[in-house]
């Protein structure tokens, strides 16, 4: 089993140890990474191209016959195209799932984006293990949920359900026109405008440091503001969008039902600030309020769901492309 | 195949044709349908008992063998029990499955509650036919919707997914403490509060009922209400409300991505104020719009489910308690 994960900065990729299975309560492999820069300016046929180089070392290195490739990107994956990706050159409409059947010839490849592949590793080896109906809540540089629904992670009918980022706020939200700025960069047809990502514009890690340094008169990082939540101002905008983010949460469950929802991602830094919040505005406002709790993986979550997906034969927002 | 559907002022009975077939894709049956009033006041033993009673009387008109028995119910069913259901005396907390269970003897009996079954039949016979990821929406008195995911009705983990007049509108409502009048109510002791239906409170069938009643100092129903959309102040309120309700509608088709949302319940008599809105609403805000289109099922949809229910031999609210 191979498994990469693309993701903005780093491409990670590893070979699952021999011995490692699908069969559930299957324990954890313990995954050697290999990474390489991702260098999305050079295109996506260069990303890709480095990365297969890189893969054949890899296996080259290894005894065994390859059995399948599990993939992880950013963006979403719809009709085994990569959508939503506008930040990294060609990577918007790239057909990524074929590129990579046709280098791996016979072998099966299953591609999925990484929230929902990380989902997919918290599902078998981590904190959604044994939940039916769980959410995993990725809080990053940008914000995304993978949705478990009846003990499978779902896709959504164009591989966006769970992506949160693009949640409206307030009604005055549904009167912004799409995004003519970000559509102007998608270099397929198909998709001729986009919409705001309105949550993810106003409480992610980029844009709380986007924010925090507009306030703040210099350059900060989320995790700085975060720091400084005992200044007044900073508090004030800190627990604006702790605010937001907690409606968002709640009325996440609130439509789902879940059990149990699991929190990552580079925030997490900040878990003692966020979660109290989370779990207030969950118990507040839901029928059933769901646990709240850390993510098993703090790092690699997307690389472990592709090696889950490897092993599954199966993938939660593709079907399978071979 | 029984059908039952326990609405909160009549009760409908049916039993399917001879002939009618769980296969994909068989014609909708034609119903005969028995009613009788719900009469709540008399306790939920009293509705139970007269039900089974005409029940017995339908069915000793007809020949053939009774070989399973759908049930739709107001309220959420949980562990074999019916939940969130304050407004009948003695429905919060009751074991229906199992009283009906005990009626029917041998018979599998397989319970829903009422949005969920209307989905189904939306999803065999009606306007969610075909379709992976859908949105049922139910706008009557209340406010509820079904969720079909990867071609099945989502339960959530307590069969509340989907409840979304429970939906909080803003931050504030997350700082509103739960209902204690409401859990003054609920019988039974594992239910110790509920949550505030923020969203229900503010635009369902009865909500506009209550708040056109006290802008206009004289009773009106909610109906009556867009009949008098041309006055400025009547505008005003309705505007405000279709703007809560294509907030939420927006937002949960970015959440689960759907590809169609059929829409159905009393308030559709307004359909030409309301459907507009919601198309608009999702056509702004969801990455991916979906279809939104009228439902097929005017009445009796979860009666119809309820006959579904008992040709799939499954329910999307609860196991099969036989």
């Amino acid at each position: 089993m191979l498994g990469i994960d693309f993701g903005g900065t780093k491409v990670a990729l590893t070979v699952a140890p021999a011995g490692a299975t699908g069969a559930p309560g299957a324990t954890l492999p313990v995954l050697e990474v290999t990474r390489l820069e991702t260098r999305g300016f050079e295109g996506a046929a260069e990303v890709v191209r480095r990365t297969v180089e890189a893969c054949r070392a890899l296996l080259a290195s290894r005894a065994g016959e390859l059995v399948a490739v599990g993939v992880s990107t950013f963006g979403i994956v719809r009709d085994d195209v990569v959508r939503l990706a506008p930040n990294v050159p060609g990577w918007e409409g790239l057909p990524l799932p074929g590129l990579l059947r046709e280098e791996f010839g016979g072998t099966p490849v299953y591609v999925a984006n990484d929230v929902k592949a990380a989902t997919t590793a918290e599902l078998r080896w981590g904190n959604l293990a044994g939940v039916r109906d769980g959410i995993y809540l990725n809080l990053g540089t940008g914000l995304a949920a993978g949705l478990v629904v009846d003990g499978r992670v779902a896709r959504g009918s164009h591989g966006a359900a769970g992506e949160i980022a693009y949640l409206a706020r307030h009604a005055d939200d549904l009167r912004v026109p799409r995004h003519a700025a970000v559509a102007a960069r998608v270099q397929d047809g198909a998709e001729p405008d986009a919409a705001r990502a309105h949550l993810e514009e106003y409480v992610s890690g980029i844009a709380l440091a986007e924010r925090g340094t507009e306030l703040l008169g210099s350059p900060v990082t989320a995790a700085q503001l975060f720091e400084r939540g005992d200044e007044p101002r900073v508090r004030t905008l800190l627990e604006d969008a702790l605010d937001a983010l907690g409606l968002a949460v709640a009325n996440l469950c609130v439509t789902l039902d879940p059990s149990r929802v699991v929190v990552g991602g580079g925030m997490m830094g900040a878990a003692s600030s966020i979660m109290p919040r989370l779990r207030e505005a969950v118990r507040q406002a839901v029928p059933y309020p769901p646990e709240v709790v850390p993510a098993r993986f703090v790092d690699d979550a997307p690389l472990y769901g592709a090696i889950a997906m490897a092993l599954d034969g199966d993938t939660p927002a593709t079907r399978p492309i071979m």
